[in-house]
């Protein structure tokens, strides 16, 4: 078995006010071209087909266009799930109907239980999903979060492997232990909404979808984030994009990143107001690129996002290097923040609230309910 | 060729703030039992199969699932075609893989020249189109309104007809000569973008959608509309609702209507405070129907319509008999003026403004211009 996985396509998305739809066309090529080249035996698209529940007229055009070159055209089988931006019904539309042609696209819980077997490889199509869709699903009003709901799925699905198969899973959750970037809505504070990757491995591969940078997952090969389709925030700016190809053979895995190169790529730039406007530094800059510039002058310029502009059409962004600084340092301590652990999140609280520290009792009893609502394991 | 004909759907469609999901759910299985009861070879859908551009989630879920319950479960061919209601986009989502299993979805004004062959029929599935889009598949820039563009649409499609097969045309307009009720969209003034019945004659059966009125063309049987699948405003009160059995047979028409009754009606109800909060009287209505009520009382009732929504739940308006009156010949004048054709209207419109009736000459130039632009011929 040799596939393609690929997820956050997020088409429709914008980009500071541009839209993306002709560079998510072009990476979408690219796709296709990969696939045919490493002639692949399917697909695996892990979430976030959309950027949002309700996508513009122009990105369900788009997409329509995407599947039937994929599927009807190219007649690879298509393995693919919604994601958290996805509204599941909206996507669920003609869902029957792929299926008799080879592209199963997996929208309830409820679906993926039953594998979907491609050669030598059962494949678990797991949407994302929330706690309440798994207490609806197993009748188990105690599941609170993704993690104990989760033991159950992954359970379940045990009961149908075949030993003589190949067991992947496709899903769209946040791995535990994993590295965040800007442009992934948050899931979670703390750990309980997360799942731990120690879980995961009794599949022979898990493609995840969610996180946007390919090396979120460092511990096991065996379990990884394809990336998004292209650079969806400047914090994404040093991360390359592509996708996963994935052979399986006896059990035996084979990860090959292949990176695909954007229409316009999302870069930083640094430089002075008479420099960005002189000709012998724009030549050497692709200034069709989008553009985060930050000026290093300290004088005022009159009107210079409208003069910059004229010379990088796709401007994003127009900082000054101080207030850059500054910037940095807040983003840095939020993002320090919203990593903490719940215990010392709430310790953090309490010192800014009362200006003391927990008390030797508070932390006990702090403990105890933590391990009492399952958060710590 | 025996076929069910219907239209108009709107689903997802409110009736003064009431959701009329479960009534649109209701008639629909009683379509499915008259499909079956009458053993026909295919379900045609004239268009408006949701209310709005973007339905809501629950409209798109209620949807799904009559797709699949047509043409997967009880397996019959569907002939459909997008409204003025839907967006052709997103209702296109999916068609390619619906076809396969012969659900015929239409969006685009180029699927319309490639009949769908059913045993001795060919179908022409013409989406609702403006003239723009005939002037960008024509190539011709001078079709400015839906009559010449029609004309150019049936001398295509002439091209394909099979002198020994029957044909039918499944469309989405406005009939020049047929009677509008309150809740269509308006899609014209006059009579440019209407479509004189002439034109269809060479159809064995033409099956719209549009109007809600199932009787609104008296002048042939050949060319009909089903009405709408429920009475979804008060003017369509006293509408009979349901579906078209066309038989054909040898290019011999028959065309049966099937009434459905809804799970609540649309209903008015004129009756004093007194009587209406009288258990005599109002256990012999039905109280569950959408009521619009009269109240024939002429002095004041404090919080009438609280107390009246304790006994009729479905009250959709409340009003006095005598502001109904004048609200009724308000109504009436303004349908008269919308049924004028335009130079009665101009004529009309600039003896309001100059107090002065049009001189000899300036009707001359009237009609010459009327003959120039094409909306007299």
């Amino acid at each position: 078995m040799k596939f393609l996985h690929t997820a956050d396509w997020h088409i429709g998305r914008k980009l500071n006010g541009f839209s993306l739809l002709e560079e998510q066309q072009a990476a979408f090529l690219e796709i296709m071209a990969i696939a045919k080249k490493e002639q692949v035996d399917g697909i695996v698209i892990a979430g976030d087909l959309y950027d949002r529940s309700i996508p513009s007229v122009e990105a369900v055009a788009l997409f329509n266009e995407m599947m039937v070159e994929m599927n009807l055209k190219a007649n690879y089988p298509i393995l693919a799930i919604s994601g958290n931006h996805d509204s599941a019904t909206r996507l669920e539309t003609g869902s029957p109907w792929l299926k008799t042609q080879d592209f199963h696209l997996h929208t309830q819980l409820s679906q993926a239980f039953e594998p979907v077997e491609i050669l030598d490889t059962q494949f678990y199509l797991l949407p994302y999903f929330e706690p309440f869709h798994a207490r609806q699903y197993f009748g188990d009003d105690s599941l609170r979060d993704i993690q104990s709901s989760m033991k159950l799925v992954i359970q379940k699905m045990k009961e149908s492997f075949n030993p003589k198969k190949q067991q992947v899973l496709v899903s769209h959750f946040f791995a535990a232990g994993a590295t965040k970037s800007e442009s992934e809505t948050t899931l979670e504070v703390g750990g309980l909404d997360s799942v731990p990757i120690d879980m995961l491995l009794d599949f022979d591969y898990v493609a995840l979808g969610h996180l946007h940078y390919k090396n979120a997952i460092t511990k096991t090969e065996k379990v990884q984030y394809s990336g998004a389709l292209l650079k969806y925030s400047l914090s994404e700016e040093k991360q390359e994009k592509g996708v996963r190809i994935i052979e399986l053979s006896e059990k035996k895995l084979k990860n090959t990143f292949v990176e695909i190169k954007p229409l316009r790529d999302v870069k930083r730039l640094e430089a002075s107001f008479k420099e960005l406007t002189d000709p012998n530094f724009y030549d050497q800059v692709e200034r069709e690129d989008y553009l985060a510039i930050t000026l290093t002058d300290t004088t005022v310029i009159s009107n210079a996002i409208h003069e910059l502009r004229h010379i990088y059409p796709h401007l994003i962004s127009l900082e000054r290097t101080q207030n850059e600084r500054i910037r940095g340092e807040k983003a840095k301590k939020e993002a320090d923040f919203v990593q903490l652990k719940p215990e010392e999140l709430l310790k953090k609280y309490y010192q800014e609230v009362t200006d003391k520290e927990l008390t030797k009792k508070q932390v006990q009893w702090l403990e105890a309910a933590m391990i009492e609502t399952g958060a710590e394991k």
